[in-house]
């Protein structure tokens, strides 16, 4: 049995901190003890050293701040060349920049290179965990995949479910995608850490067969998850209202075929009202908030505050290319402005238990990841509380955690990251200027 | 006479990009020669080499792209150390977070600690001016002055005058400030590259005897700046109409005591309607618009589509600490943001207009500042366009230099400064990781 530890300061959260305040667990001088890829014991240094094998070298690393791997919780891999592109909002953006680039991913080359690069930016921004959309075509699927099996990464994606509204070259054929979804399935679910997500983009671009056909691959592959976008502009749901006509709402579209259920994760959900907030608590399912994509795009403003009194389940998605940084400190950043232009307090604490547990639990995966409890996987980031002079003068006048924090996730990015971990290997290491 | 030239691309603004297609001047293999702190010219490399001395030593940087320095038309540098404060609207900021902090300032090793960081805070960003608030006590100016003479840099500030709201020690003494504010104007305004503003807080802050006090300062001063805050937040404006029942609306508390001119820099203007926004470009004065303390506080959304229709001169203020960054790339990038919310559009060469030749005019310094004119002050920024991984794989997709710049504004941070030139001499050079 391996074992390597790690002695500096340690933070993370057992429960939302918003719903119970013990939640918050710091240690000024901690110790994590990891074996085999796994948390042995994360507790104060005095009080765990004694579980420390005697051959064991302990990292010291005093000034450096320990926190779990962030995870992302709606993120599309194939539009990394199209962020921060310019002057279009959703339907207008899909047309113009989404739809062209991906059709680009029906070669396993750019895949592949795409793919690494992508991963390779989540690690450095410390994003240990990610839900990802492919394109429509099996391979850009099979080679994110395959690269993050080389990466030990903990994941879950799946292809793009499309049959209408969209360029020709993106549209599934005659089987609406069935039979390149069953073979991914039969891959990749399950296989090391990761796990598969039927993926319609969402209710515009299926028919009402597709979705049909999603929800019998979702009832007959019960543990594999559901991902798609809702409510993310009035446009959207305007259009979504005149395709589907018969059903109640833009949530009835999925629900109706059995796509809202508790491995469902719904991106955005901006505009919805009480009575669907409701629903989706009822179903279990989460919804992924995107600040800076519905900054960037003005999609709106989504209503924590509303999402909270129904206890829905809640993570952070980065969404780029729509959104426009992978870091998941400006997107807290983000929902704190969000909140804010809506009169809702969002503190540190509840910030970072969307981008770690909150995240973690939305994807069904608390048992594995989300925090430092003993069992869990060892996915964790080292954070450079001085990686700026700004940030060195600010953090030095912090009178407490609570006030760290928050000017992390303010003034934070990827240059925080000082290194990440994946089940206890190191996955990413910061040069310094 | 000293000759310095840089070959590089070039980028710079003759005009508002929004009003005038032409004003964008874009030289691929550019040439900047600078003289004795002045531009000689600025052109095509194959044109302009002509003018070059026999021994002048050619800087050549063809991945780099040089525009003119920053211009921050709203700041305040006694709150550097308040940045990124948790959880709260303009109104409870000022009595929690800033008077605290202000108070520190009657020190004058406090204010020369502080003026140092800010400026070469300011110059990392790549910004060369700005228009800053001190505090209520004298020493902060000064040192503020002496500072950024020391740099070279061009920069106006003053004082704040406070009479009443405030704790006692930030208020200013039974002369209401006058004599502090003639002692400084006398020692600073116009010396090399420095000018005065007075700066009542905001309306809230002056009894309407401090602010005749003011207008009164200003007719004697004919060329010295007013720089104040107004229609910020609604609690805010609902304070103003309580505290001034004869005053017409906000502006007009400013106006009738003659603060209102073609010298004033009004900081915010969020909830203005169309009547004040005729009134304030028929004034001449402008407006200092600061998005990303805007999202921050949850203060609102400027509405630019209405204060372009009415022409008044705008400029980009980063409005730290209630903001959240110094750098132009992310109040470029905030402002894009509240413009998609508002359904409004606003392109790269508008931003970059508003943060360079937009803010010069703002305060009245085009003469001098904010394009590469022959004869200006050579006040310019080298910038990295591969500054990070994302960066550089996304600027290396760019079809044109519209997609260049709106993706550095988007993505873009202080890593992008690679070298800030003062009056054509190296004021920050950034070290690469």
């Amino acid at each position: 049995m391996t074992q390597t530890a790690f002695r500096a300061q340690i933070f993370h959260l057992l429960d939302d901190p918003h719903v119970a305040e013990e939640a918050v667990v710091y240690h000024r001088d901690g110790l994590l003890i990891i074996e085999d890829g796994h948390i042995r014991i994360c507790g104060p240094w005095s009080e765990c050293r004694g579980l420390l094998h005697r051959d064991t070298r302990v990292r010291h690393m005093p000034d450096y701040l320990i926190v779990p791997g962030f995870v992302d919780t709606h993120i599309h891999y194939p539009q990394v060349d199209i962020i921060a592109a310019y002057g279009k909002q959703l339907m207008d953006w899909l047309t113009t920049y989404t739809f062209p680039e991906e059709a680009r991913f029906s070669d396993r080359k750019k895949c592949q290179e795409t793919a690494g690069f992508f991963l390779d930016e989540l690690l450095r921004n410390g994003t240990t965990t990610a839900l990802v959309f492919g394109t429509v075509h099996e391979v850009s699927a099979d080679v994110l995949f395959e690269q993050a099996r080389a990466r030990h990464m903990r994941l879950i994606a799946g292809k793009v479910l499309m049959d209408r509204n969209a360029p020709d070259n993106l549209l599934d054929g005659p089987d609406r995608g069935q039979a390149a979804t069953e073979r991914l399935i039969r891959k990749w679910h399950g296989k090391d850490r990761l796990g598969y997500a039927i993926t319609p983009r969402f209710a515009p671009t299926s028919t009402p067969a597709q979705l049909e056909l999603a929800g019998r691959l979702k009832a007959a592959h019960r543990d594999v998850h559901v991902h798609t976008h809702m409510c993310e502009t009035k446009k959207e749901i305007a259009t979504v209202a005149a395709l589907f006509p018969d059903s109640q709402d833009y949530l009835d579209v999925y629900a109706r075929y059995g796509l809202v259920g508790d491995k469902t994760v719904l991106a955005h959900g901006i505009h919805m009202g009480a009575d669907m907030c409701r629903r989706i608590a009822r179903a279990g399912a989460a919804v992924a908030l995107c600040p800076t994509s519905n900054l960037f795009m003005g999609s709106g403003l989504f209503n924590l505050a509303r999402l909270r009194r129904y206890k829905i389940r809640l993570g952070l998605g980065t969404d780029v290319g729509g959104g426009t940084s992978f870091s998941q400190f400006a997107t807290m950043k983000a929902a704190y402005e969000v909140a804010q232009l809506r009169g809702t307090s969002l503190g540190a604490f509840e910030a970072f238990y969307l981008a770690t547990l909150g995240g973690a639990r939305s994807l069904g995966l608390e048992k594995h990841i989300g925090n430092f409890e003993p069992g869990k996987e060892a996915d964790f980031v080292v954070l450079d509380l001085s990686a700026t002079p700004l940030m060195a003068r600010r953090l030095s006048v912090a009178k407490d955690l609570h006030e760290t924090l928050f000017a992390l996730m303010i003034l934070g990015d990827d240059r925080v990251v000082s290194e990440t971990f994946v089940m206890g290997q190191s996955a990413y290491k910061r040069r310094r200027a």
